[in-house]
């Protein structure tokens, strides 16, 4: 068994090389290769905190993974983040612990960012240009870099955040890119403008409104992963002509759809798997006109992906597969 | 985050030094301080194995811990141990992880150990000096080595085996204990002879008959902890006096009183957990001529108590608590 660090995971490409694995992951899911049981929940009473454990398996991988992601909301107060976390990566020919990744939530950060810019780039117009990023946290962030790295075209980018401050930071932040990006506290005007939404923030009520959204857009909603958590007015849910899910159960239970589904204006149906646009076996985009929202709300597959790519990475998996480092 | 590997945790006293910890960790379960959401289980089709994912919190606790713990069934073959697995300790102020327990088993088997003779030494008649241990693999050496250590008077013990090699294998590796043990390969008489019996085999079909056992012997069953796993006749189940358990929803479910639950010879009603025998609040043996046994599944405040215990030790919990080390 090894450790891997958080600084030594920073250090790896990752939104390059985990990108094939992570749009693998969402197929694995439909074309029946994974097994992901439910999510185990752990409420910490009096703590104000709580723990969320995710695992899987993906049929015929070197890896399973068990994941710990904590949520303490009394962090902050002290000066820590307010959510962590870790991966254990197990070997599925022994048993044996093959790996900690210790990365303190930063591959769930990554394979976060990638798996919304896949469904993104999968789901807009094809001439989409135009990117409106709503929130400046962690995700607005990755997000732009996971969309830029996946992208073979130039895009240009907004970010909306509450105070021009925090928008600005994202900016600062991805100098770096070279790329075009705009700071604005206009969430109507970055809707009206925007050929692509993706949305990343915790809301607890409603951000985006119906009216604001034009025929062709596409949203990649990211935010809600929670009881209570929306982004997306209901009716705007209800209006789109296409709606696209990482796994309806979650989904519709505490996602982005879950309003609209406890509203019954949207019933599982409409609900189109990701990993089969992914794969072919369904439609995506049907014209340059449909509004389509995308809401994800992460799935152990993902979690496989990017733990696998890292272990291939450094050399991990092949020959010495299974046995402890 | 540090990582405590097996060879440095064997190093230490851990069956008395547990003792405490894991007779409280029933102890919560009973009076309301134990937040144990169901066991997660994961299957690993086509590999002839699969994994259980145990965690829970106790209130007031500095750590939780979730518990990886595999079942590699071809593993024999390969000359490796078909179970394994690790602990990860959290911290429940700040959510880091305090330390990775890579036990690979060792402290499942002792706080199980110390689970039973917890059980039996608090059920057993107080004049119980010849104690049957039926099986001869690793559970049954730490049975007999925590029974040593937890009672305060002189014990004999005899064990079963299936041959005499494998039951003498088990005095020889108990020679420094330097008690009287014996072995045996006739079941019937060690039933018959023994005050108190601890059945530890992965036995799929009844091996201790009702008629062998008389009036006034306790009988901790440990070996059935999963759908199919039997030791002891259904009929001897119903005819006890007094049945204990450690979670009920496990017993009935998938420990040794399952047969009973599901022929409906035995209701949940007629078992008494540990827990409140423990604590006082519920009677244990009520006369010297009650057949009692005690079914244990095994619960993850156990393993919270022997990680803590560990920790404690280790001098990782205390003023640096929720610090990463």
């Amino acid at each position: 068994m090894i450790v891997i660090d958080r600084e030594r995971l920073a250090e790896l490409p990752l939104l390059t090389l985990a990108a094939p694995a992570i749009r693998d992951a969402y197929i694995a899911v439909t074309d029946g290769r994974a097994n992901l049981p439910p999510v185990g929940y752990l409420p910490l009473p009096g703590r104000n905190a709580d723990c969320h454990i995710k695992y899987g398996y993906i049929e015929g991988d070197p890896i399973f993974v068990v994941k710990i992601a904590s949520g303490f909301y009394d962090n902050p107060a002290k000066g820590l983040p307010s959510s962590t976390g870790m991966m254990v990566a197990v070997s599925t020919e022994t048993g044996d612990v093959v790996a900690v990744l210790d990365d303190k939530g930063l591959l769930t950060d990554l394979r976060t960012g990638l798996g919304g810019a896949i469904a993104t780039t999968a789901l807009w117009r094809k001439d989409a240009g135009s990117i409106g990023i709503v929130g400046a946290g962690t995700q607005a962030r990755i997000q732009i870099r996971a969309l830029a790295s996946l992208s073979n075209r130039p895009l240009r980018f907004t970010v909306w955040g509450r105070s021009m401050e925090r928008a600005n930071a994202v900016l600062a932040d991805l100098a770096d890119l070279g790329l075009p990006i705009a700071a604005t506290t206009d969430l109507e005007a970055l809707c009206r403008q925007s050929d692509a939404i993706v949305t990343t923030t915790p809301s607890k009520k409603p951000l985006i409104r119906s009216a604001w959204i034009g025929p062709s857009t596409h949203i990649t909603a990211m935010g809600a992963d929670a009881p209570g958590k929306q982004e997306l007015e209901t009716a705007l849910v209800a209006r789109a002509d296409r709606l696209f899910v990482d796994l309806a159960e979650q989904c519709l239970d505490h996602g982005e759809f879950s309003a609209a589904a406890r509203a019954v204006v949207i019933q599982e149906e409409r609900c189109v798997a990701l990993g089969a646009v992914l794969s072919g076996a369904a439609e995506g985009r049907r014209s340059d006109n449909d509004i389509t929202i995308a809401d994800l709300t992460g799935i152990a597959t993902q979690d496989i992906a990017i733990a696998r790519t890292v272990l291939d990475e450094l050399g991990l998996l092949g020959r010495s597969q299974g046995t402890t480092a």
